[in-house]
C-alpha cells in the first residue's frame, strides 16, 4: 500500500460515515486527501482524521474531481444521484446503502466470503446489509468445509441499524419510560413511515418496510444478499435461506440466532473448531462458564463474534448458533473500509470495466 | 361454579404470586377464604383481595389444613417440600415450579391445548414454562387442523421471567447506564448463578443453567415441555423441537420466532384464520397497516398474541410466526388460575387418585 489516495465519505457525519472516517483513519491506506462530504445541515462540522481537522462541505457533483475511493454511506436516493457522477469522475465507490446490491452489474462484497469478485466491479462496489454480514462472516467457514444447505434465521438487531436518530430515540424514550413521561416515537420501525411505536423497553417486528409477500424489505435483503454473496447469484436455489427480522431495545450491535443445515456430518466441535481458525470470526463459547458474545462487549470492535455453537438433538446436519457484531463497524463501516483495502491491494482501484452497463 | 373453595397461594408476594392474587379475584371461582403465604421476609404484608385486606402468613405445612386449592410460585424448592403436605391434607395443587413439571404422575397443563388431562391428577397439577405455554396456544390450533412436524423457536424473554428481582435489575442498571454511571449486575442471567452480566441495553443468551448438552435448561425445558403437552410424552418423536432462548432488555412479556413445518399445506391465510378462531389467541396480523403483537401493548392481557404468519418462501409446508404474551399473566399466573376454573368446572377437586405414586 505504498501508493496514496484521495477519499471521500458521503454521509461523514451519520452513524456510519462517522465510524467510516474512523476506520479509514486505523486502516493502513495511505491518504493523501480525505474528503468530508455531507447534507448542507453539516456543512462546516469539523472532524478529526490523523491529527487533521477537516471540514465537512456540501456534496456535489464536483466534489468528486479528483476522487479514487468514495465511501458512501448518506442513503439510497444520495447514492442514487451521486455515485454515477463520481464514477464518471473515475472513482470507485462503495456504497453502504442497498441502492445498488442487486444491480447484477455490482459486486457484493464481504472480502472474507468472496475478495474474488471485487475485480469485476464497474465503478461501485457494494457493502451489504449489516445483519447479512456478519452472518455470513459466521456461516461462510461451515459452508466452504461441510456444504451449506439451509439457513432460519432470527434476528436480534439495535436502534443503531437506523443511524444516530435511532439510538438517540432509544436513549430519550428509555429516559422519559423511567421517569414515568410520557414516550413519544419519531423514528422508529421505519423513518418516514406512517406508524412510530416505541423501541425502548419493547420489541418491533418490523425493520424496513413491508413487501407484498409479508416479509420485510430487511428480511428479503438477507435472503437475496446471501445469496448474491455465497452463490453469486441472489435468486440462487442451491442454498435456502429464510428470515426474521426484530429489532430489540439495545444502542449497537445485532444479535442472531442462526439455524443451519450441512451436507455433510460434522460435530458441534468440529463446527467450533473450523470458526476458531476462520478469518474475521471470534469464538466466545465455553456454556460451563457462561461465555457467550454479548452486545455490550462486541461494541467497537470489527470481528464477528460467535457462541451457543450446538447440534439439534433430533435432526442430523443441523446446528444452531448464536453471532453478534458491531452492526456500525463490521456491519458497515469497518466492511467498507476492509473493501477499500482489497481494491488497493488487488490493483483494482482503477481497473473498473466500462461502468455504462451500470447505468443504462 | 355455586361452590365456594378455600384458597391457598403460596409465594403471594412475588411477580407471579401477585398477578395471581389479581387473576383469582377476577375470575369466577367462588372463594370462601384465601390464605396469601411467602416465606418469613413477606409475612404480615397487607394485600388486596376483592375488597378485602389480607396479611401475608409464614408457608408451612398447617398451613395448608383444610385448603382446597393451593396455587405455588414460590420456587422449585418450596414447592418440592411443602406440595406433599398439602396434597397430604387433601389439597389439589397447581404449581408454577418446574420441579413436578416431567414427573410422569403430574399433568401439565394448558386448558387451550389439554385440558383432557386435568383429571389424571394425583394432587399436583403442574403450570408449564411461561414460553411454553404461549407457543403452544398459538401452534395447537395448527397441529389440530394441519398436523405439526417441526418446530423450531427462537425467543426474546423478558427480564420479568426472573421475577421482580429481574425487572428491577433491569430498570437499576438502564437508569445507571443513563446516567453514565457504573452498572452493577446480580441477578441475571441466573440468579445465585458464578456470573452476572448486565441486561440493561444488552442481549443473554443465557436463560437458567447449561445442561451438558450446551442447551440451556430453558431452551430442553421448551422442547420436552411442548411434547408432553402436545403429545402426552416428554420424550416423543411425533414432533420434532428445537429452541435457543435468549433475555432480552424489556420488563414483561416475551416474544417469540416460531418457525414450523405441518403435514398439510395450508396456505399462510388459512393458518391465520384457523388462529382468529382459537381460543385464548388473538390474531394481529395486518402488516400492511404495521399491526403487529408488540410486548408494551399485551401488557396485563390473559390472551396469546400472533403476527407475522407467513410462508416460507423456498420451503413447502413451513411457515413463520411471531408470539407475544404476558409471560407473568399467560405464562404464569393466568394459566394457573384457568386451570384451577377447569378443575372446578370438571369436578375434579377432591377428585384426586392416590397421591402415593407421586411420592414415592
Amino acid at each position: 500500500m505504498s501508493k496514496s489516495y484521495v477519499v471521500a465519505i458521503l454521509g461523514a457525519t451519520g452513524a456510519v460515515g462517522t465510524r467510516m472516517v474512523d476506520q479509514l483513519a486505523e486502516s493502513d491506506i495511505q491518504v493523501s486527501k480525505l474528503k468530508l462530504l455531507a447534507s448542507a445541515r453539516s456543512v462546516g462540522k469539523k472532524m478529526g482524521f490523523r491529527g487533521q481537522s477537516l471540514t465537512v462541505q456540501a456534496a456535489t457533483p464536483d466534489s468528486f474531481n479528483g476522487v479514487d475511493i468514495v465511501l458512501a454511506s448518506a442513503g439510497g436516493q444520495v447514492s442514487a444521484r451521486l455515485l454515477p457522477e463520481a464514477v464518471k469522475r473515475g472513482a470507485v465507490c462503495i456504497d453502504n446503502t442497498s441502492y445498488f446490491r442487486m444491480n447484477d452489474h455490482v459486486p457484493l462484497i464481504v472480502p472474507e466470503v468472496n475478495v474474488d469478485q471485487i475485480q469485476n466491479h464497474h465503478g461501485i462496489i457494494a457493502n451489504p446489509n449489516c445483519s447479512t454480514i456478519e452472518m455470513v462472516v459466521a456461516l461462510n467457514p461451515v459452508r466452504v468445509k461441510y456444504g451449506l444447505k439451509q439457513i432460519i434465521v432470527s434476528t436480534y438487531q439495535s436502534a443503531g441499524g437506523a443511524g444516530q436518530a435511532g439510538i438517540k430515540e432509544l436513549y430519550r424514550e428509555a429516559k422519559a419510560y423511567l421517569n414515568n413521561e410520557p414516550v413519544k416515537s419519531e423514528i422508529l420501525p421505519v423513518k418516514g413511515g406512517k406508524r412510530h411505536y416505541p423501541i425502548a423497553f419493547n420489541l418491533l417486528p418490523q425493520i424496513d418496510v413491508f413487501e407484498n409477500n409479508d416479509y420485510t424489505h430487511e428480511e428479503q435483503k438477507m435472503i437475496h444478499e446471501t445469496k448474491k454473496i455465497m452463490c453469486g447469484d441472489k435468486n440462487s436455489t442451491e442454498l435456502k435461506i429464510t428470515a426474521t427480522c426484530v429489532r430489540v431495545p439495545i444502542p449497537i450491535a445485532h444479535g442472531e440466532t442462526v439455524y443451519f443445515t450441512t451436507e455433510m456430518t460434522p460435530s458441534s466441535d468440529d463446527i467450533r473448531r473450523t470458526l476458531t481458525k476462520a478469518p474475521g470470526v471470534v469464538v466466545q463459547d465455553d456454556p460451563q462458564h457462561q461465555v457467550y458474545p454479548q452486545p455490550v462487549n462486541v461494541i467497537g470492535s470489527d470481528a464477528t463474534f460467535v457462541g451457543r455453537v450446538r447440534s439439534d438433538m433430533e435432526n442430523q446436519r443441523a446446528y444452531h448458533m448464536w453471532v453478534v457484531a458491531d452492526n456500525l463497524i463490521k456491519g458497515a463501516a469497518g466492511n467498507a473500509v476492509q473493501i477499500a483495502e482489497e481494491l488497493i491491494n488487488q490493483g483494482a482501484v482503477h481497473e473498473s470495466k466500462a461502468s455504462a452497463v451500470l447505468f443504462e
